[in-house]
């Protein structure tokens, strides 16, 4: 198992108290989650139905801006988990540092894979992988940037888990071009990553591909029915851009009093150099609030945002211990 | 797409009506769901966290009555999609009739594939599969029949999708010997196909094999929750059981009017030969009652148990018509 944020039972194990004492700020995921809707007894009890499946494709071409070919998965994991199953093994090459999982599993099916910090040294690569913007460090790649180096690689995937409330980065609309793939992420942004829904958007070869791998019911009847109404509502996109834009700045201004720098940002969560991240992680763990540190960058500590005045109070008296 | 049950798409397209009115008895999911325990917000928000998947292990491991390595998937069909990924293409043989994913997902990835008719032509497959009791055809294989043949071929699954009701024939208990896995299913006799929960039993090797393709969150939090608690209320099995049995039984007598003959049957399913079976299946259609044919079968109609009196009575009224 890698290493990565929401895993509350470390925190729990390391620095006591009850799961639901915890505030859970080690992952991106919002945590003002998209309102429940109503789920018919259908959605539990039946296999999802084709027309079901279309309908949140649908959906989610509206919400990404896109008519490309797209599927649904359980996760952007989930798409993760199977490009070593599109594509024959070759000089995999990302822009790091990044999400690990991509590196882990396409090593672990033959490819060659290194670690590069310019999207130049991307150019080559059978495949290149950029999370834009990217986790944890937060660097803004330019769509246009993106494109041209496409022309000088043999596939690019780029990671759009966290780009719905900077969706000027977006290249959803120029996916189906071949060779091109997008990851899109349901359950950060819309707070129910518990649901288990992501999408790939691409080539119809590619998304065909990725379809028949996944299998019949890719997701869950209960995912179609929240994601297909989550999706569809643009006004609460709309309005959760602009909160977690707000609450960001507010969480830059609360840790000014520390001897922090920022490291880089998305929306939905911060990067700090913290000097000593095991220790910060511990002040704030004292405190029941969860953070992501990472083993080879000894002084970066990942912070999501707070979800309602309570857990910013928490954070804020946790900060100044 | 391969031909499926609980395709109500279809049904609508041919027959008309709407969703809500059809009764759906073309696939083997339970119509009599277990009752929706209370989800707590964590179960929709958060990521699922290894102590939760670890404990829906045990309860699995519980219901099934084994100690073995179990990896939970998004329903038995995730299991089927990962078996090319496990093991070298080899010579796989299937005793058949039987699903038709296993056929088609092995195929695809350069199997070569035959399917069978006796136990014993399954014998010196690289892979030989077993769907205990069968789908559609209801055949039951002694365990220690299956045990025997495992000597003779280089490995073993056994689909156990509809052996929660036939539990004397699950080979759960002796899962872990290097060479068999067993599949599991949630959806079909907990009656929640649309959650997607599944498991795979077998050896260390094959189980941690899965879960690493899986990735690190292969089920949603809510199938956790759900698959936790219901696997764990052996008083709901045993009751359960013992009315799928005696349905399965009112299913035959109802019939018994009809010119059909059993073919075969498990406790969540019957399968007859009703002579021309596009004709029968129109005929319940007609009546919005979906039942599941089988091209290559022009007689075989395969019919799920209705839910509540209701159901019953429509079925009733239909088959008189």
């Amino acid at each position: 198992m890698l290493d990565h944020g929401g895993n509350l039972d470390l925190a729990l194990q390391r620095f006591g108290g009850r799961l639901e004492e915890w505030i859970d700020l080690s992952t991106g995921i919002n945590r003002q989650p998209y309102p429940l809707p109503n789920l018919e007894p259908r959605h539990w009890n039946a296999l999802p139905s084709r027309a079901d499946i279309e309908s949140l494709h649908e959906a989610a071409r509206e919400a990404y801006g896109t008519r490309a070919p797209i599927v649904a998965l359980a996760g952007a994991q989930a798409a993760i988990q199977l490009l070593p199953r599109l594509w024959p093994p070759g000089r995999m090459r990302i822009l790091a540092p990044s999400y690990n999982e991509y590196t882990a599993v396409l090593r672990a099916a033959g490819w060659d894979v290194a670690e590069v910090t310019t999207l130049a040294a991307l150019a080559d690569a059978d495949l290149a992988i950029v999370v834009n913007p990217n986790n944890p460090d937060g660097q803004r790649n330019d769509p246009g940037d993106l494109l041209a180096l496409q022309a000088h690689v043999g596939r690019l995937v780029v990671d759009e888990s966290f780009a719905d409330a900077a969706s000027e980065l977006s290249l959803a609309a120029e996916a189906g071009r071949p060779g091109l793939l997008i990851l899109r992420s349901f359950g950060k942004f819309y707070g129910l990553a518990g649901v288990r829904l992501g999408f790939a958007l691409g080539s119809e070869a590619d998304v065909s591909a990725l379809a028949a791998l996944a299998g019949p019911w890719p997701v869950s009847g209960i995912a179609i029915a929240i994601g297909r109404c989550a999706l569809l509502d643009r006004d609460w996109a709309a309005a959760t851009s602009a909160r977690l834009l707000h609450d960001a700045q507010r969480l830059d201004t609360l840790v000014q009093a520390q001897d922090w720098t920022m490291v880089g940002d998305t929306p939905l969560f911060r990067l700090y150099d913290v000097g000593d991240a095991v220790a910060a992680q511990a002040q704030l763990g004292a405190a029941r609030i969860w953070s992501r540190i990472f083993n080879e960058r000894p002084g970066w500590l990942r912070l999501g945002l707070p979800g309602n005045e309570t857990e910013w109070a928490r954070l804020a008296a946790a900060l100044v211990r």
